[in-house]
This record gives structure tokens, C-alpha cells and sequence, in this order.
């Protein structure tokens, strides 16, 4: 592992910020190189072929930066493409899944934990399965939100509206008393007064964006490729024209230290 | 004109079949071909640039029908796209803008209109230019309405949160005392009772679909170019997997009579 070689993070878009802010705060010495697919967001209603294209493509675009370790950030594309991804691509690789699914079994003293997150991620069952892979005995339940992530990209995170969404969301898995809630999409840390509000404060909410920089950390001290000094600016790439992810971003992220390019990236490489 | 050639229409997504369904009715010999670019979904959030390679990529399909008409179902690519896609393409083309814009004005007594949209079609300011252009006198007030694509697509078109959501919206339309309401995004017509019910019997609700199907009816009546009889069944083309299409495809068209195929369009040809 070379230690001087950039992180590389991608998402559909620019809720992969709240894990890149994570990693920034954890290992600060670390060059970030970041990519939004955001001419193509949002992966979470979309099948899962397209979403292992898409991702396919934000791998390819990254890998020219010869990163030491990529995380697919986005959850969609975790549930749905990284065992693809990890057979095909010869670098160490995160995902935000199995990060936050241990972190959520660590959390529940009732074995009872809520999962939420786009149609697509919770319609793959990747956290029930990353769940069971930890402990068999613990039970999930869990509900797609698809409102979430367009309420979170017009800047609304809180009031009335958000509440009576959450409320309706979040019915049944209360119902089954959850203690632990997996906030299953990059996009849902922002969301986190408000939900906290809703779930009351019985119940733990789990931000996969912690949990996978704690899993970097681990993963990089194991392979000696942490750096130990120095300070690189982060690069941010976007598919779409920079400016509505630079506000979002600066929301995101208040003290957000970049300028976004854009880029085109291309065409299905692996197959 | 060749009278037997089909009228190829393409939207972003579902939404797009609210002016096929319109145009089936309207012109039930017609043969249509229809392109939802459901992987890439929605256009309303991303700049012009983006949508205008997209619909290019949308066109460039569809001209291998050897359309007789092309219709921009899209009310974000029609406003962003259409001057260049116009320019570029040597087939009759029509998009739903200025039809709309015509309707309203026809519909408005009080000369206030009101326009909603997706963010990109509000920013193009193209509604409120198509109805300068037919009366200078009319005031127009317009509102983005993010939140209502992602609630059509979910199945969302009643209820409380639906209420809500719409009177936040409309509250600054409704305080300029609009009589005529512009429906600016193809999706918006299947929450046609929830917004009726907010700003209440006194305002008109114009759909672009319908408009458009008066457009069509008359430039293919003044080219000779409509077909006299026969049924041909209209032909569905997706760049996502069918399924999701189809399930919100029968619920804005209850009798939709289709399949539709998955199909992968190209890169960037009109420059």
C-alpha cells in the first residue's frame, strides 16, 4: 500500500460528502479524491443493472488516480454493486453497508434494529443480510424513504412537512420497537434533529459516514498506508455542472474546503 | 409529410405518457413511439447543459423511427433544449412550453397566471417569455415544486403530506391572486384533485398535455400529413429495466396498452 496515494470516494451525487467530512476528520493527513455522479442522480429508484453501470463507470474515472483505497460511498451502490466491483477492480475497497450494520449490532441491547434508505437499497436486503452475517439472532425491519433524499436536495431538513414524511416512514418500524436505527443512505445524516425527534430518544441512530471511517482507519493502520504528516487539499469531481453541488455541499459540510470540476466520465469498461 | 410514419415523443421518465395518453386520445390512428430515459431521471434538478446532451441522446434514438413529428414531452428539456434541438434536427418539432403558455393565456381573465415546475424549467424563465410573447400584459408568478416528481413516482398523489406540501408551495402564487395555474411538468397532471382542492374552484388548472394535443392535431392537419384510419399499437422504450416504468405507467395511464423494452442510447452527435 502506498502510503502517499489518495483516498477515493464516490457517490451519486453529493450525499457521499457526510462520509468524505468522516474521513477528513479522522485521518487528516490523507489526500481525498472525491466524485458525484450527480448528472445521473439519484441511484436509489433506479435497477440495479444501472446502478453496477453507473458505478462501474465512477470506479473506472477514479482508478486514474491510482487511489489506495476506494469507498463507494453511496449506499445504492454498496447494496448493489460491490461484490461485482470488488471481484473486478485490484484495490482495496469499502463500502458502507457491513461498516454500518456492525456498528448498529453493537448499538441494539434489544436485537432489534430499523433500517432506512432508498427503494433500491432497502428492496436488496443488503443490510438484513450484513446484519445476519454478524449476528443471526438479531431482528430488522426496515422501510424505503423515497422522499428523503429530493427534501434533503431542496435544503429541507426540518418543519412540519419533513416531520409528518418521517412520521409516516418510520410508523411501522417503531411499531416493531426498534432501539437502533440505521440511517441506510449518505443523504439521511442531515436529516438526523429531525428524525432523532420522531424515533424519540429510545432509539440510537446509527450514521454508516462514522462507522466507515472508522473502518478506513482500521483498514489503513493494517496495511501500514496511513500517512503520517502533511495536509493536501481535497479534489472534488462532479458529472453535472458544479454550482447546485457546491451549495448542497457547503450544507453539508459547513467548512467544505473545495471547488468542484466537472468532468464526463465514460462507458462500461468491466463486462 | 409521410402520413404512415409514427409521431415519436420522449420525456425524462413516466411522466411524458400524461401527453402520449393525450395525444393517443386526440389522434387515436397515430402510431406512437415513445422513449422514458428512466436510467438518467430526473432532468428538472440538472443544469441546462446536462439536459440538453441528454435529450440530444433522446432525439438521436428516436430518429431512427423516421418520425413524421417529434414532441419534447419534457417540460425541462423543452425549456432548456428545444431552440438548439429545433436548429439541429430536420423533422417537425414541437414541445410543450408554448402550447401551455397559449392555453393559459386564453384561460386567464384576471391576466395573472401562475407557473409550477421542476427547478430547471422554473430557472429557464421559458414560461414566462412563451407568455410575453402572447400577451405582454399578463403577470406571470412561478414557483419550483422539486418535491412533486419524487411524490407522483412514489405513488403519492393524495393526503395530508401531499396537501401540505402543495399549499407550501402555492402560497406565494395564491397571494398574488392567480386565476390560471400552468401544470409546467408532465408528471403534475396526476395530482390535478390535490391541486384543485388548494387553490380552490376559482383557478384554472392547465395541462400542457392537453394543449399539445391540440398543437399536434393542428400541424399535422395543416401538413396533410394525418393518418385517415387504422390502429397501430404504440411502442414503449426505456433506458432503465421495464418494470418500475410500467408500474407507474399504469397508473397514469390505467389502460396503458403497452410493454416497454429497455434500450441503451449514445453519446453526444449534434455538435
Amino acid at each position: 500500500m502506498n502510503a502517499e496515494a489518495p483516498i477515493a470516494i464516490f457517490d451519486s451525487g453529493v450525499g457521499g460528502l457526510t462520509v468524505a467530512r468522516q474521513i477528513n476528520r479522522a485521518l487528516p493527513h490523507e489526500e481525498i479524491v472525491y466524485l458525484g455522479d450527480t448528472a445521473r442522480v439519484p441511484y436509489g429508484s433506479k435497477s440495479p443493472a444501472t446502478v453496477r453501470r453507473f458505478a462501474e463507470e465512477c470506479v473506472e474515472f477514479l482508478l486514474h488516480f491510482q487511489p489506495k483505497l476506494l469507498i463507494i460511498a453511496c449506499n445504492t451502490a454498496s447494496a448493489t454493486a460491490f461484490p461485482y466491483l470488488e471481484k473486478n477492480v485490484d484495490v482495496p475497497m469499502l463500502e458502507v453497508i457491513r461498516p454500518g450494520a456492525r456498528a448498529a449490532v453493537g448499538a441494539t441491547t434489544l436485537s432489534r434494529i430499523g433500517v432506512i434508505g432508498t427503494r433500491a437499497t432497502i428492496a436488496s436486503d443488503a443490510y438484513a443480510e450484513a446484519i445476519a452475517a454478524v449476528d443471526p439472532a438479531v431482528e430488522v425491519v426496515s422501510a424505503a424513504c423515497p422522499l428523503f433524499v429530493p427534501m434533503v436536495e431542496e435544503g429541507r431538513t426540518s418543519g412540519t412537512i419533513v416531520k409528518a414524511v418521517a412520521e409516516e416512514y418510520l410508523r411501522p418500524l417503531l411499531a416493531k420497537h426498534i432501539d437502533t436505527l440505521i440511517l441506510g443512505c449518505t443523504h439521511y445524516p442531515v436529516l438526523k434533529p429531525a428524525l432523532q425527534e420522531v424515533v424519540g430518544g429510545g432509539v440510537t441512530l446509527v450514521d454508516s459516514a462514522e462507522a466507515v471511517a472508522t473502518a478506513a482507519t482500521e483498514l489503513l493502520a493494517a496495511g501500514g498506508g496511513a500517512r503520517a504528516a502533511g495536509e493536501t487539499p481535497p479534489r472534488f469531481y462532479v458529472t453535472d455542472t458544479p454550482g447546485d453541488f457546491e451549495d448542497v455541499a457547503r450544507f453539508i459540510w459547513p467548512d467544505w474546503p473545495g471547488r468542484a470540476v466537472r468532468v464526463e466520465i465514460g462507458r462500461t469498461w468491466l463486462r
